[in-house]
């Protein structure tokens, strides 16, 4: 039972940094959620209650590790931003990547019944996620555009396809009838065949959500003044509280969820402390 | 909001696949469990309730992804091996290590109240997670010699401690009389002042919790005779269910939990299709 | 000047170890050695003056290294098998590829003139490298059986070849006639056109080099022997003294050169501590 | 010897490829040089063979491969510096570190006796070499700051030293008295004792020697121009030809050398490609 002859087996633990001062995103996907959201009756070609479960889930992860300043959700995916100076677990790959999907996982599970207080959870869902590296601020910014482009593309056409197959053809009908239109002439056949104007539709579903944090700088201010006014204030004594629980973990900024475009160059200025 | 020329930054997704034919353990660990374990009132030094939920969740595991063959656990950690002929995810690292703490975690969170039926869950709990290969059988058998005499420690520690403590000790006072004694010491102590033979105490705490595959050739016969009896046999059809729905997924022997040795010859000689 | 503030740079180095107990292969190649070849007019389709040098660059780099436990080389390529318990540079990749590489290039221009004493060097060739981890025995004994197979396949298509060339065909007819053969029918259009019976080839050319080191047990002993008649023995005392200078790399058993088969049994059988 | 059978070992020439869109330092390093310029009698502290013979051997490297830009070396070390939108070999980190510190060895032993025309090159020197990333063009600069400002205090150090020594010293009692010393304290040193300025020692010596490529825009500018006129002009033909020969290996402006300050803004400034 000398426990000291089998330690050897640590050795084979090998390093896995990542590379300093380089931005890190870390994307989460579910796995089989087409049968997922296929057994929990998921509303097509979008189910509010599933988006902000998902947005729940992802603030989960951003409030507990505070290096994570941006986050952008749509569908069965979320992507999150680490800040490029993060110091967060030493940058080991493997530590970051699987407590981002646990912490993600645990809060879509344990929040369910909020958003689905009449269906039944029937199994546990799962996600896999990976982090991807970009060494400057443009990559991470057409990372984002990429993802921010793919939720308008899968919406636009999600959204033509389940008008087709409500107004009763078969998915094989409405797929052929999609099968090379562009997005104008998707645009046409909602508003001419159903009188859906796509602008009109909810941010949600044409923007995805996207996570911000605050400006870290300026949530220190507040809380040195929060700090004087302790007596009086007890949300900020809670804040506090929590801050003294996880020093390590960075910046504190608030958290806000918005459904907007991140692909001009607006987002970016307003928040330049997201890429620093 | 042209898509493409955004999608160059997939480029970065850099390939990260495992060396071919060498063992993998992914290996799980709680975070901050020492919190989550007063917070919900776990039992001292082993709560039953929270190792049975644990296995269950790596049961989970282990149902989904036939390729792993084992799995050893203890407190809140648990290790998983992944057969070395393994093809599951291309052995892509980040998707092996992803998945299965996304499991695991699903899978404890759905569970809870099963096991903790008066405990209410109070916040979604998270494991962190890592790859480590192993070149040859015997490393991989000492892996699980060094974790299985680790729980012995722990517990014989434990136990000493909490029974000190149970007693009216202080933890500071009771820390004090454990320090520098060994195995044996802590066993007389047990004994002569608590009445507790360590030898009798339940499996579980001393030995952990092995859970492992069936001989996966022997499942295949069985699979056939199923397959020639299937209108009579409800229960084999819904296991032939399974099989098509995830037929990649490879072996599908099923998974006994053990609270048995596995330092020694006998448990491997028995299965030597978990090292081969 | 404070060379302090820029040291930070040195945190970009990442460590890249190789995973412990696993055989390392480095296989140098030659590059541009199509045109190499021309410019120095090596004989076609096998030179034995550019083989031989081959051979003494590969030996120099097992002199250097002595965890370098077997060598194979034909043509302008060299594959060095490291022992799998080496601890050599503390098992850092780059550190070892690059050492071998630069090794064996430094004495391959070193030693040209010895080898080809009416030929000048007209520029200086290079080599690349790259290390490829193998878990078992058995990967690495058909890694150098896939080598020398392929010698056999490069040298019988090649002899063939130039004995159309030499007898007045030009390239592409010489090439239309083996189009599609097999080695049977080489072997028969090599005897039947030329009278050449491949089997009577120098080994040399059919088989390859193959370098391998002395059991370093039986050196130890006769390194113990030669301390204690180290008065008369001036041959044994340089050897200690070379020992001494580099006591930290490892087995210094001595190195032989063979041309013969290295895929059967006979070769590995024989020197049981390649792989042990 | 049927060679497919053996052909699955490629399978464990796992991808290593570097990060898209970093700039890439490859740094070799003299490997026992200490002994080597000891065993060759270099001029202490400075030998300017040696130096003009890494310097010529890092001229090979960069007109070897084109998307090298800078090199700087001092002693027996040289980087140098992979533009960051560099294909190179597809990014292969192995293949252009062992292509890399092969080119320079094979130079270093080639162009030997035209620096060294008295001494004979007793043994084969090698070098071992590392690939290091960085993110932006600062570190890239603070990564070259720091082995110039190295140069300078090894120089330093070096001039006092062996001043101390010609003048009769020991070596032990040099370097006692050199011990604690700062920069100011041993310029003094040299000139109150020995009369030395050590401004006006060569640039080489304090600077290091720096290899920097021309824009190449101009070069091409230059190239069209080349091809209107090519009847006339041998020696743009020539240029011409070269590139024909090579024409995947990216830029190929000329290679100047100098010996000045790169820590200050204005070599940069002047050269804005390098970083581009």
């Amino acid at each position: 039972m000398a426990k000291s002859r089998f330690e050897y087996v640590r050795n084979f633990e090998l390093p896995d940094p990542l590379m300093p001062n380089t931005f890190a995103v870390v994307r989460i996907d579910g796995r089989g959620f087409h049968k997922f959201s296929d057994t929990h009756q998921f509303d097509k070609p979008n189910d509010v209650r599933a988006l902000n479960l998902m947005d729940h889930a992802a603030r989960s992860v951003m409030e507990e590790l505070g290096d994570v300043v941006l986050a952008f959700g749509e569908s069965d995916e979320y992507s999150f931003l680490i800040r490029r100076s993060s110091q967060l677990y030493n940058r080991r790959r493997s530590k970051i990547n699987s407590t981002i999907v646990s912490l993600f996982t645990s809060a879509y599970v344990f929040h369910w019944t909020r958003y689905f207080p009449n269906t039944e959870l029937v199994y546990p869902p799962s996600f896999d996620s990976r982090v991807v590296l970009y060494p400057t601020p443009k990559e991470v910014r057409d990372y984002f555009s990429w993802r921010q482009a793919d939720t308008h593309i899968n919406n636009l056409q999600n959204t033509s396809f389940w008008a087709l197959v409500d107004s009763g053809m078969t998915t094989t009908e409405a797929n052929k009838t999609l099968q090379g239109t562009d997005s104008k002439e998707k645009n046409e056949l909602l508003f001419s065949r159903f009188g859906i104007n796509y602008n009109n539709l909810p941010p949600m579903f044409k923007k995805g959500s996207t996570l911000v944090r605050r400006d870290p700088k300026s949530v220190e201010g507040i809380a040195e003044v929060s700090t004087s006014e302790q007596a009086n204030d007890g949300e900020n004594q809670a804040r506090r509280k929590v801050k003294k629980v996880r020093p390590y973990e960075g910046t504190t900024g608030e958290v806000t969820v918005l459904h907007e475009d991140i692909i001009g160059d607006g987002f970016w200025n307003q928040r330049p402390w997201l890429l620093s």
